[in-house]
């Protein structure tokens, strides 16, 4: 790298459907400004460009002079991986926007959009718990369960911008039903809300097994959240082991899926729900060896991620970068 | 390409636990000659090495003075990429046998050594039905259930050769048992042993419910194959219709898996047991638009194959021409 390489920065953006996060980032990754405003998904696609220029203003007026030479932004949603437009963000109601191209317009710069959970594994990658590794997978469970996948040296983004969408791997044919409306996928197990909604039903199923669980949620069954369980494992109640165990073996069942299907160096395993339960991590990996073909499970190492959740803006600013575009190998 | 280069041909050898194919095959992915031989694992692996040096001077006595550049070998097994050297490859009752080594000493010609599915996969992608994509998975269903995987315009090999396995991804967690050892695998449903296991559970339980299909094997249950399967469902026996839906949907929750996780243009299914019960297809396509994002499925196609039975040896062939290495991106 040159030296003015090297001195250059670049902001990263990390677009949620409830915070945007911008970063001014330099070349080893550390942040060295921040800045955020709550999501208005409501104002429509250009009150949120217009929100990204303001704080990019922001964190760039911190740069003492350095260049800026590129915005990276990682959103919740689908990204064309050609055209950096947005297919589909749920959480932001947003179809067929060409993101990046207002973006440009209105920022001055290089942009480069891509998904959030693979910027934040991108990020893992190149400046975390990822570092030296050509093939790895992420998988974050939070409210929801995301991943992101790093085959032979590149980020995997797929054809239309949606891959390491791990969280919708199925793992029971006839499971729970998901948010995304199919049956028994890994989220419907151990996103933050199914771990909520099954503690609630056992609750109903059975209360005298429920009691701990329910006086810590102030008798409220409505307030029996991951972080509930989470209180009742720590005072051994029975139903929150039993909860805890069936979301691991799930969760693992899902990671040993990935595990043959790309059968990874390192899997890095983190997320709010991996935070309040570390619990899980065991859980997963007992179940991965268990699950996975002995090939693909020898060999493979399970860590703990190590950028918290700055790692969506940093993954983005990084992205800009030095994010190589794919380079497909199509001989005539 | 230069004049000389498309005038070389390579070899390629698919190298099964029952028999070992070769083929010579020009730089259009065609056949020029083929041999094979009985697989003699119990002889171990020097014989094989030295039965694939007979079947390389057999096809190579056919090239017509065209020079012959290298051979691809595919090997039912883990292979390691950096070193050719197989892992594990229990057909052959190999483990940690240094494969590529052995091959070039008695070969005297360059020589790849690579996974057999993921040779397959690699000339479906060059040469057949995956022809200019940069983002495909192949899933082969017949005994056994394997896959290959192509991101970006790159073979995905895996750390320990063996990526692609997704016939041993998890669908139903408590299903039944596979024999990797794991329980709900994909191939647990729809390879052809478990197809024929589950129809003869089927007669057991209910003897009434399964008379046609025991007749049609003479009465014998242990003939009570996928074929014999295929041969009810022709009849429209209630019973083969429903062992068919269940593994379609097993099948189906498996590739939605994939598509989720690996975000694909195109989906590739064949296999014998595809071939002998076309009626898979259109169970699998519905699964997959049922169960996977719809940002992923939408832009998702399903052909079939192109190559046939040939298809490990004309990729063997093809990956020992112009298979690059991975090219890791691993900035300092």
């Amino acid at each position: 790298m040159k030296a003015s390489e090297a001195q250059a920065l670049t902001i990263g953006i990390d677009l949620g459907g409830t915070k945007i996060a911008a970063a001014l980032v330099d070349s080893g990754g550390r942040i060295l400004a921040s800045a955020r405003k709550p999501t208005r998904p409501e104002k429509g696609p250009e009150a949120i460009v217009a929100d990204i220029a303001t704080l990019s203003a922001s964190v760039s007026a911190q740069a003492e002079g350095r260049p800026i030479i590129g915005v990276g932004v990682g959103v919740a949603g689908q990204v064309d991986p050609a055209t950096g437009a947005v297919f589909s963000a749920p959480n932001l109601r947003w179809k067929n926007f060409p993101f990046q191209e207002h973006l440009e317009t209105a920022l001055h710069k290089p942009v480069s959009v891509l998904n959030d959970v693979q910027s934040a594994t991108f990020a893992e990658w190149i400046h975390g718990a990822g570092r030296g590794v050509a093939d790895l997978v992420c998988i974050f469970a939070g409210t929801g369960v995301g991943g992101g996948v790093v085959a032979q040296g590149q980020l995997v983004r797929g054809a239309a911008g949606s891959a390491g969408e791990v969280g919708h791997m199925t793992v029971s044919l006839a499971g729970p039903l998901c948010r995304c409306g199919n049956h028994g996928c890994v989220e419907a197990f151990a996103g933050g809300w199914a771990i909520a909604k099954r503690a609630q039903e056992a609750i109903r199923a059975d209360p005298d097994a429920g009691a701990v669980l329910l006086r810590l949620a102030g008798g409220d069954i409505q307030r029996v959240t991951a972080a509930i369980v989470a209180r009742a494992l720590n005072r051994a109640d029975p139903l929150a082991k039993s909860i805890v165990k069936e979301t691991g073996e799930a969760l693992g069942a899902g990671a040993a899926s990935i595990v043959n299907g790309f059968n990874p160096a390192l899997l890095i395993l983190g997320g709010g729900v991996v935070e309040g339960l570390p619990e899980l991590v065991g859980i997963v990996e007992e179940t991965i060896r268990r699950r996975a073909l002995p090939a693909a499970a020898e060999r493979l190492k399970i860590v703990r991620p190590q950028l918290g959740t700055h790692a969506g803006a940093i993954g983005a600013a990084t992205w800009v970068r030095i994010g190589l575009p794919p380079r497909p190998f199509l001989p005539s």
